[in-house]
């Protein structure tokens, strides 16, 4: 388990180095002449470009990553200040917004001469992905350069923030320390008939009170014996004794996020309840168990799913147990049978078994670990293995 | 201004029913058969569907709005519950994540009928849009369905949400107080020697603790004189005397934003910093003035660059002098030379002028309205006509 003390914020140019020279790696057994990036980890992840801002869909952003030598940013011209802090030294800027040309001029001249040799480029248009850009411009680019070839670059990338370097996993340790923290005041926090939303707002003043820059992610639910839904804003409803009572939270340190969740009964724990707890906490110690280095992350799956089948074999909702953990809420792998992607060390993952039961009740349970050597290490201090009782 | 008293969360159903028509005869004058919508505020406008689980890039989501009736959801099988609760009736989902087909069949199956005459579907490609759903599942999708026509669907979409409903502006309302009353605490907060992280954290408790939601945009700067960034994370430098603090905030309450921001001098004030402020709250002023239905968003421009010409003709890097707001932290229009778009009545807009001064650095300044019948009604209560001077 870590510390509250504050690792260092950012990282060394050497990691930006060390990333972008494993790209240009991959890139050259690709025969990749560049990568196209838009969208904001993966600008962070090359460049250490850092802001909310990106919460304004106004602006596109983009840096290029060419076969050699340090990315290239086509930014707007408000963000040119930040990136020159970082170690990328090339920044082409235009006043933007600027609806008649939002970048597409700048980022065709830079392509161009890759378009004229016939050259091939990477671009992230694969699963978990999205294009952030609008699509007429994208239309525009590609149609001004004919002759570039566009390939998908989705694992290359993913491939590569999957696996965690040690600053990073610093920050995932000090988050979800900060996490579970947050959790352990909660029986403090909550009252008898309370209404949910004052308990969510109550859980995100602590959580950032005890050190997290942010609780961007929180959701939950509560009612009799369990809850229906994992995804809902807070209601207004207040908890009643025999209620399940779930937070999910993503907190945010540094721009590294926790993903992960706690069950309380409130008052009283009936005992469908309690045995959905217990099948779902021995879910995660089998998940925790087969999180070894050449396991699968299917092998993840169907540990989990073996001791789930207990009391649910339906495969629920959610489509999968779990993920990777990183710059985003929810990463690549995915644990799910039709994932084969192999666990390596320094993977941060997710372990998120949940069932159905009852009459439309369903339950989640979610613990974060990294993967190393010997096995599993977690990074959240490991929810109490029988279904707490508070307000009792 | 408004009071502190929440309003209602949610809307009527009446609401969603109104801008589903407005769309649906919109779309029957552009000749369009139908709307397909993926991007979390057009969902959640025309269903009511309101979850954080957007932060998660994992899964796309999916709704089509026909000519006549109601939206269709097309989604995966862990919003189902969520999106059942709202006014949408067919929802159709799948286990998602599914790599193989996130949706594509599901969504084939609904549009082929429509391709199959060769009708015309809108989706949003233009300025400040994004496609969320990867370019790859996009590019199969239209292959898949060879007599589909597709148009830009943008300008439809963004008119319709520019102008707010009472219940909207209702919303904006009770945040842009919450907003206020969280920089009223700032004097007290802050203190001398503080470090710019610590700042940050206690105005975000403030904010919460007053009634918002979250307050997920944070950004600002502090330095000699003035500050030289508008988009940066905090540092860790303390405040000093002589420093400008600037605070911008977009804090949520029901899934709608204030955005707008405060400056202070830290001990004492400069007077190029003083006369900066003095010029922007005048150019605030003269956009306060212009924001009138029947002008334009140049108009407004004009008005406010008249008044930053006093002290600097550059133009700035921030490309316009404030937008719209509404569920997105900054929304369509831009108050900039390029737009046109003629201003209406309960239109919710910043104004947000800023100018560079001295050696490279910057001031802004921005307060949220609402257009009505005989000019701008402020939603923010109106920053001090001159510099504040805090820790003195």
């Amino acid at each position: 388990m870590t510390t509250n003390t504050s690792p260092a914020r950012g990282f060394d140019t050497a990691e930006f180095q060390s990333r972008t020279e494993k790209a240009q790696a991959e890139m050259a057994a690709q025969n990749l002449s560049g990568l196209l990036l838009m969208t904001e980890p993966e600008l962070r992840y090359f460049t250490g470009f850092q802001t909310l801002f990106w919460q304004s869909p106004t602006r596109p952003w983009f840096v290029f990553l060419p076969a050699t030598g340090k990315p290239i940013a086509v930014i707007p011209e408000i963000g040119a200040a930040l990136m020159r802090q970082t170690w990328v030294e090339d920044v082409r800027t235009w006043a933007a917004p600027a609806p008649e040309d939002d970048g597409i001029s700048l980022l065709t001249e830079l392509l161009a001469p890759l378009a004229h040799k016939g050259a091939r480029i990477g671009v992230m248009k694969g699963h978990e992905t999205m294009l952030r850009m609008p699509l007429g411009d994208w239309e525009r680019l590609i149609t001004a350069l004919p002759g570039l070839e566009i390939s998908d670059a989705t694992g290359l990338v993913q491939g590569l923030r999957m696996v965690k370097s040690p600053a990073e996993i610093e920050k995932h340790s000090h988050i979800c320390a900060i996490g579970s923290a947050a959790f352990g005041t909660v029986p403090d926090l909550v009252q008898m008939g309370q209404p949910l939303e004052e308990v969510f707002r109550a859980f995100r003043l602590s959580a950032i009170g005890l050190g997290a820059d942010d609780a961007p992610y929180l959701v939950g639910g509560a009612d009799q014996g369990g809850y229906a839904d994992v995804i809902s804003p807070p209601s207004r409803r207040p908890l009643q004794a025999g209620d399940v009572l779930m937070l999910d939270t993503g907190c945010t340190w540094d721009g590294y996020f926790c993903d992960f969740d706690r069950n309380w009964a409130i008052g009283r724990a009936d005992d469908s309840a309690r045995r959905a707890y217990d099948v779902l906490w021995r879910a995660t110690e089998a998940g925790i168990a087969a999180a070894k280095p050449g396991n699968t992350c299917r092998d993840l799956f169907n540990a989990m799913s073996g001791v789930i089948a207990e009391m649910d074999s339906s495969g629920g909702d959610i489509g999968r147990l779990g993920h990777g953990l990183g710059m985003q809420l929810t990463e690549q792998p995915s644990h799910a049978a039709f994932d084969t992607t192999e666990l390596k060390e320094n993977m941060v993952l997710t372990l998120e078994p949940s069932l159905s039961y009852g009459d439309g009740l369903m339950m989640v349970h979610e613990e974060n670990i990294v993967i190393r050597d010997g096995g599993a290490a977690l990074l959240t201090t490991r929810a109490a293995p029988e279904l707490p009782v508070i307000c009792a």
